[in-house]
């Protein structure tokens, strides 16, 4: 398998602040890499609330369900995330586990195990074995510190060829608050069954209840709007932690309260920023696809057909090989089962329309095209000419490398 | 891309014996391919009953439109098939070609054109240039004649590695009659957009309404329980035609006349054994993979979440590498949204059992298991423990040959 770093990784890593209230800390656990780190403990000052969205699974790891139970308290004091393992489809041993790296981490932080947050990503079905926190996670809250946010973003990584970090600095009422986040892809990556794991972290006092709205609007377009391969982990979790520590900052309770606008955009940019970098990780990624979908009946129908060409393997192999094949583009909008009228339908790779009103567009020009098709960053644009829906996904290709990642491992 | 027949193809392909009411020939038309032939003329006898089933695919191509309209009529004297172009998304071109070959044919056979059925398989997008076929078909109604299946089978193909037939004799009555069909694959193919054509083609006498009701039926569990790729042709289509040249036979006007069981049971087998080969040529296809669903509250239910796991990029890629990736099974399980529990669920793969009750099974021995997987045909079975819904699907492993097939084609 390739270790290189993804050529669609991003060329400048931002410099990242302290977020007043958190401190992190990162170790080698030794849960099942060799030389490099795999725990993560983030101490979060008294006051902090939390906010959760998580993978819409049917058979949801331990610790998805453990953090959906807790999250209703709002409450955090800190957050455990460790690669390597997922403590996924382990049953009983899966929550006993939880219980024991709650209760390490609370004696450690000194606070409630009810107020530890915690996140696994790695093989699935392997027991997780929890008795190895004990000591680490002591360790790890003496020496947490308000810097390390790319070490703490490299020790969540599974094969991952980048660390993903994102900062935004914004005004709320007359302070000036800082959000910052780290993330992980993408999709299901083996050898080690891998999830989607983001975190954000602001000092701004922003409740539970305004958070989570918040949260939850800012996905929509967001992480929910990225397909590597249309599986779903088990494990994906995006909590949001708000420290509260900018005290000149005014207290927020309502997600609509007018003060919020600022704060609200930058808070999803930081998410449109992560889950960019989730999609530039793809296993095997060579290009960034952005599908737009316009003329939709709605904008869920528009998401629907944007997912059903993002997802669908011959667009995404058609990309690999370069070629603005809008046919299977054709395709995978026909199979969507969304209204679609093909005696409308337009297509254009990167600006070039090469489809109109259900046939080939008459200025089609294939060496034009083909030059656009060598860009790393492919937009492919469907009008449906049926109404206002307009939507957009971002997904990758399909490359060999996918196939290599994901089946190549045991030979 | 390679060109070498699958090693799912069946060892042993049957002796093809006439229909009595069916005459076929093939010719080469240069439609698109050069030194092979890509034109299927099946004339059928008077009085030939007709029944289809098509893609579901909101984009459907000119020759799908054209049956359709057409089936209601239920007569059918003549059935054109050609490869290397799909008359797909070429608008009123595409009407106008569909009906420039239908009167050519009409012409040719003796018949009005709206008795004459049409499919077409290519290249998407591409005019379809019908006045090739002027000529041509008149040739090949002269030299129709009852044998030739194998070779009507090679016409239809694109990337197909193998021709596909199947065939039955039957007791219908005191009457002996023979079903035979044939089919090309497998899900869509490059460089040529491809398609699933199947054609099933009886001396029974059985009435369009009773034919269209035992295929409506029969595609259920066959055709429609098969997955390459998850993506949907605009151009699939089946076709049966009944031509009632066995006049011994009784005239069946009803699919639930008891007399009609055997010779149901019989067409059945022609769509699984049809179907089942279309899986078998799968693009880049090392591996027949079943998926059977057990336990499910539904047997739709068993079918979607066995179409998700048979859809699973993860799971797909896992089977290539020989790996029984129980994690991604369950994966595949939790992302389907129908009713699982984790706690209930069981996986195994070739009879070993490896998932119990949402954890690793503890009899779980890793040699034993990836030497079954070795076996060119690999049978995942899911217990879901819930109710009594049953249900299997076919689908084939992706291996880097299909991303090679479907990427691979411009470079």
């Amino acid at each position: 398998m390739s270790t290189a770093v993804s050529p669609l990784a991003p060329t400048d890593v931002p410099e990242m602040p302290a977020v007043a209230g958190v401190r992190l800390a990162t170790a080698a656990a030794g849960i099942r890499y060799k030389g490099r780190t795999d725990v993560l403990l983030a101490v979060l000052g008294e006051g902090t609330s939390v906010a959760g969205v998580f993978t819409t699974s049917r058979c949801p790891s331990a610790p998805v369900e453990w953090c959906r139970a807790r999250l209703k308290r709002g409450q955090a004091r800190a957050l455990v995330v460790n690669s390597g393992n997922a403590n996924a489809f382990t049953g009983k041993t899966g929550r006993q586990a939880t219980a024991l790296t709650a209760s390490i981490a609370a004696r450690a932080v000194g606070c409630k195990p009810d107020e530890v947050f915690l996140a696994s990503t790695g093989v699935i079905g392997e027991p997780l074995d929890a008795s190895k926190f004990d000591g680490v996670l002591g360790t790890l809250a003496q020496n947490a510190a308000d810097d390390g946010w790319i070490d703490a973003a490299k020790a969540i990584m599974t094969t991952d060829t980048f660390p993903k970090v994102a900062t935004a600095r914004v005004k709320l009422g007359k302070a000036t608050v800082t959000i910052s986040g780290m993330a992980k892809g993408a999709g299901m990556i083996a050898p080690d069954m891998a999830t989607m794991l983001a975190f954000v972290f602001t000092d701004a006092p922003v409740a539970a209840g305004a958070l989570q709205s918040l949260l939850k609007t800012g996905v929509q377009d967001t992480f929910n709007a990225v397909t590597i391969d249309g599986d779903t982990s088990t494990s994906d979790t995006l909590l949001a932690f708000a420290t509260g520590a900018a005290k000149e900052a005014p207290r927020i309770t309502r997600a609509g309260d007018p003060r919020l606008k600022a704060f609200a955009k930058a808070f999803n940019a930081i998410l449109a920023d992560l889950s960019e970098q989730v999609a530039r990780d793809g296993e095997g990624a060579r290009k960034l696809v952005e599908i737009v979908v316009e003329g939709a009946t709605s904008k869920q129908s528009a998401r629907r057909i944007a997912m059903s060409v993002a997802n669908s393997p011959l667009v995404k192999t058609a990309i690999a090989g370069e070629d603005a094949n809008w046919g299977r583009v054709v395709m995978a909008v026909g199979k969507a089962g969304e209204p679609a009228n093909r005696d409308k339908l337009s297509i254009s790779f990167n600006g070039i329309r090469v489809a109109w009103k259900g046939a080939r567009d008459p200025a089609y020009d294939e060496a034009e095209v083909s030059a656009a098709m060598k860009n790393p960053k492919i937009q492919i644009r469907i009008a449906l000419g049926l109404g206002q829906g307009r939507d957009r996904v971002l997904t990758c290709d399909l490359t060999k490398e996918y196939v290599a990642i994901n089946g190549d491992y045991r030979s």
